[in-house]
């Protein structure tokens, strides 16, 4: 019941060039994007201790951040380039505290229409099998 | 039926030194608390360019990052200095594109448990009246 | 700051004939429209022992479905019949066990565009001044 | 990547028993226990006409009270036996209408913890592949 996802319809140099329309604050992430394909993307959060938060673990925000991300590579993956895509909302649970090691993304789309997709996101500590934080999150398309 | 909230029980004192226990990633957001009450915080991200995404407006991660933390301050402000107390979800609602300006969160408890908070959060460019964006979200109160 | 709600433009005679589009298992909730206005509607589901779950409570499906309903009939209030608007998202919050008695749910527009609006929901148990659930959900209008 | 589920904790006889704990109004639903593991159950909302909503289709809130209900077994099969865990929250996103036929919830957790579990559900109208709707849970786990 895996589904299958085709080959990205956005290039990788397409998303370098996209993330020069970024502020410096999100170009600071470092996100990479370890696999993108049509509909599923799974990126990488590189540990560092800059996002840390009280307790000595990383911030909600920066899993947020990086869901939202993951979601909006997987839709271009499917779309090809569409800057002007938007998120309309996004769900997250925190599950547990993740280790203190990079975090891994994996974000598919459980629906693509023609002005919306709706995509669910995994986020584990690498090499962790447990979550650490599910996520959905609802795109809007704009029209092309 | 507008309710009252009591006096903070966290003082800008703690609620300064706190943010000291942040990363320079969250520090850099420069969140202010321009109001915190007993369940209640109204705080100001101010307006950065380094915050902008394609399309030329405030990137949702910083919206969450600010919805994240109002609602941190306003139960802080509910149970005083608890540094552990952590979000278990949130959930946020992208209303419309931000003007250029301050945003403005004012975060609201509508349950305050021994174990689990729950809160609302409205955001606004100053100066609108619309909403940008709306959330709720949940926090882990530790044991005391 | 409270916003102020302007005269409903759905009859109460259109409520009641559009209930009628509905199967006999809504409709037999029993909910009762309170108050309508463009934008803002307060519905009642009348206490009864049918909704109830282990433990003797109110099933959360019941309070589900009273604000899903809720927002409709707000939604319906500001835009004026249009039975085929539907949900595309809700999240929910259960905050507390309601008391043996009609649940009261007070739903209000936060966004209104032109093919998506957005709502909060507040569920009281009748004459409890806390809420026992809150909602958010988003509608999609149809092309008129 | 798929996990593995073991067998179910809970036995059919007990799900049987526990649903004379509910109400009439949540018994007519008809909801059969297609499979039920540690962890995962697949549940059916038979198609009946008194579901349907104006336009036509079975209403959001049945939906949302199989998800609900399929994940309610998903966690007893896990847990076994414990009729007082509550909902505590839950997200949904419909996303296409569904056919004229049963729906079949998919209710997989995500996380097991001891107070609190998380699951997704996935609903299909029989015999579509693709989704009518996603949710995801929490669950508050009663001290046992």
């Amino acid at each position: 019941m895996e589904p299958a996802f085709g080959p990205s319809k956005v290039s990788a140099a397409e998303l370098t060039q996209l993330m020069t329309d970024f502020g410096p604050f999100v170009q600071a992430y470092g996100f990479t994007n370890d696999q993108v394909l049509a509909g599923r993307a799974v990126v990488r959060l590189p540990y560092a201790a800059h996002h840390l938060r009280p307790g000595g673990t990383i911030a909600g925000p920066a899993m947020m951040a990086l869901a939202d991300y993951s979601m909006y590579v997987a839709l271009l993956g499917a779309i090809g380039m569409t800057p002007l895509a938007v998120t309309t909302s996004l769900n997250i649970n925190f599950l547990q505290k993740p280790s203190d090691t990079d975090l891994i993304c994996d974000a598919r789309l459980i629906k693509l229409g023609r002005r919306l997709a709706v995509g669910d996101m995994a986020i584990r500590a690498e090499g962790d099998a447990d979550l650490c934080a599910h996520a959905t999150a609802t795109y809007s398309i704009p029209p092309r």
